[in-house]
């Protein structure tokens, strides 16, 4: 098979591409060309990381200066291992990097990740040595993943090539980065991450890679992409728009900006400016884009979790006129709409509220609350609203106060047994227990509390967004 | 004297405003009609409320069906109490608040607050009722805080009006808002508060009244105004400056969509359209306009926390490329620039690092770290950005790792000792211990967390907005 390069997934047997990524992923024997024969905190040992995140398979460490690493033998070469290794991580000082590249290729290894920095991230030098090493895996038929990059983390078949410790959790999220902050700070991004793959520099293996492989991954629901430089744009439109057609592909392209795009030159060695082009080809592709750090969470959390939104009409129901109103500026700055309420699904509250009260949409029911009591109001106006056909989502606003005696105002029970799963329902809390309460809610997995009236705004946004693109696709 | 009347307080003689304020803020009597005999939870007892806030100065419960409440001696109208009381509170329902207002104006009362709705944001008939209640007020030189209010707020002098149990902190946040989710919700928004004035309806006492109270102050450092309508915007814009020159004011105007405005004049019954006249004259006044919920704490905690930014430059000190990068998006986006570092600022951490490493700002610190370890790194960077006067203000990127084994990575030790506090710094975190990191650096009160790197980057052009204004209007 003549190995077509870099990103080009099109070229390539699909088939095939899958088989190299699962080396990757899900490698049955691992070398580490570099194991360091230090362990413990601050000495960043991918091998006692990688046995404490669970995995399973043969590792064998190299390492000419040691006979045993954490209880493995060591090896002082590739050549010595004497058995095919589906993966080999290279974690050497950059000038030893060919080297070890070039022992790899004359045993036949198939899939390295080369971890360190120093390439095209770093100086002319780095550069050369990175096209270097391409050169020799392109003569090879080897596949590169990096340089510049913790590579790898699978929690399904735990996995992880990560010198920082990372907790493990199988959950439905696949990452593709452009650095560790992701997997590291999984919980200021994605939220959650059952896979990962930091492309790094993405001298060989690349978005269209990885993207392919978790488009295809039948543990991942969504992906969550963050993106310094587009290489192979068009192509990777292309792939994008045939993977949102099965799951959500969220991504944060970031060097937007002239400054950023500069430091995203040096840092990952790649070309921010493109992005520019392909961003309105990736909206019609079906992705959700973002453009601030703490909305991939929201967006991750809500396409994963949350029914489709089948229109763009939300109701709000709130103890609060106020928060109704700021909710409001935020619905409609995301092109959301608040439903007319029918004077059917107000009754239930305008039974319950005095007689002067206006009710509409945000509906207001704390007057109702101050003479029935929370738990006497709340079930029934929020079936109400679920329940009406002019509603597509719903939007709560509750009080968390951080008392016992206050678990009356509590509505997390209600809620949750209201909700029957064919409309997205959000959640915003204010009070002092606004988190309590907001975990007890999130537990049933069916409602989704956010931090802010603006995110959970534009979360419904993206869950609309997508539902559209998947109506506009189907011809419905 | 001649009383002008709905916040005119360029027609009032200033003392005479403070006087007024004061009998609402720090009252040594208060009378409330429609005290009520159930107390405990779910039952929003003013009384109880207001004795478990501390308050200790004289209480006067009226209840024509009560010998005694909470073990005071209740009174059966306010003539009975036979003595002056600085305020009276009226907690009725609305068909009985005119008489209230009434029998308060034959004693001689000069403050009350109305607690409940059904007025200016119900319907026509509540609309005629707030009127009356201002004629009758007007004809007798009494003022009215409300209706449709939590009332108010001081926990410097304990004291408050709220049904809602509200927690007491000496903050020198000062509060004026439209809705008691500002006094319950003060962590969602301001984040804390000293001081808190819901002007409700503000059928009389307005944003003019609280503002001018405020702003003279001594307790409170900066102001936050949650504000829907906006009437005598013209005399509020020239109050504003003037506060605005001693300390901060952070404006958050809900009610800007179209539908927005619309749930505005429906829940405090204000015009929202208008403020739109005065927007820029507000930002040329000085103030700090949010548009988004999350904001508001962002503004108010740099506002107060941080040292003045004399320029527009920012150095970001970082532990990952990939969070520089979307740093230098964000700060773009808010106008402000990356500062130029010079060799001499570079030489610390250039010293530290691999040869190939490209330095400069964001400053990447990572393979200087892998290297050498944090400690030996990071406090002589800190302290060269701080030191470099091409430099405003430092954002630093830390991880936080959830494994006590980790603590060497830990630098808020470090930080805290290299902060002079004559430059704002500011840190985000990430990693699964970014809270807890977050609050020992919180703690020692000179540097400030964020959450995202949006609010961060926000809070700091925020500051600089402020900074900017001082010095044009000091003529430096």
């Amino acid at each position: 098979m003549r190995c077509e390069w870099a990103s080009s997934p099109f070229l390539l047997d699909r088939e095939d591409m899958r088989d190299t990524m699962k080396l990757f992923m899900e490698p049955e024997s691992v070398a580490i060309i570099g194991a360091t024969r230090k362990n413990g905190p601050g000495t960043y040992n991918l091998v006692e990381n990688m046995l404490r995140f669970g995995y399973r398979g043969k590792v064998f460490p190299v390492n000419p200066q040691a006979d045993e690493i954490l209880g493995l033998r060591a090896y002082s070469s590739i050549r010595d291992i004497g058995q095919a290794v589906d993966l080999t991580v290279i974690n050497l000082p950059r000038d030893l990097v060919l080297k070890g590249i070039r022992e790899c290729a004359a045993v036949g290894v198939r899939a390295v990740i080369v971890v360190g920095q120093g390439f095209a991230d770093a100086d002319k030098t780095g550069q050369t040595l990175q096209s270097e090493m391409v050169s020799i895996a392109k003569e090879s038929g080897m596949r590169i993943l990096g340089p510049n990059t913790l590579g790898v983390l699978n929690a399904f078949h735990p996995f992880t090539t990560s010198f920082m410790p990372l907790s493990r959790e199988a959950a439905p999220v696949g990452v593709i980065c452009q650095s560790g902050i992701f997997f590291v700070g999984a919980g200021r991004f994605s939220g959650m991450m059952g896979k990962g793959i930091d492309v790094g520099n993405a001298c060989d293996i690349g978005f269209n890679e990885a993207l392919s492989y978790l488009g295809d991954d039948p543990d991942t629901r969504v992906i969550a992409i963050h993106m310094e430089g587009l290489s192979h744009g068009r192509e990777f439109v292309a792939l994008a728009a045939r993977v949102s057609r099965k799951k959500p592909v969220v991504i944060f392209k970031t060097g937007r900006s002239e400054a950023g795009a500069r430091a995203a030159a040096s840092h990952s060695g790649t070309i921010a400016g493109s992005y520019r082009v392909y961003q309105a080809a990736l909206t019609q592709a079906g992705c959700t884009l973002i453009t601030e750090d703490s909305k991939m969470r929201d967006a991750v959390r809500a396409l994963l979790l949350l029914p489709p939104m089948r229109g763009n009409r939300v109701a709000v129901i709130t103890v609060t006129g106020a928060g109704g109103i700021i909710t409001t500026d935020a619905l409609e700055r995301y092109g959301l709409t608040l439903a007319s309420l029918s004077s059917k699904t107000l009754a239930p509250v305008s039974e319950l509220s005095p007689p002067w009260m206006p009710l509409g949409n945000p509906l207001d029911i704390w007057p109702a609350v101050m003479k029935h009591g929370m738990q006497k109001v709340y079930p029934p106006a929020l079936k109400a609203l679920l329940d009406d056909p002019a509603v597509d989502a719903v939007l709560c606003i509750n009080v968390a106060l951080n008392l016992p005696d206050y678990a009356f105002l509590d509505v997390s029970e209600a809620l949750n047994q209201a909700v029957s799963g064919d409309k997205p329902v959000v959640v915003w809390l204010y009070g002092e227990n606004s988190q309590g309460i907001g975990e007890k809610i999130e537990k049933e997995g069916k409602i989704i509390p956010f931090q802010t009236l603006e995110g959970a705004a534009w979360a419904l946004s993206a869950l609309r967004e997508r539902q559209a693109y998947l109506e506009k696709i189907s011809g419905s």
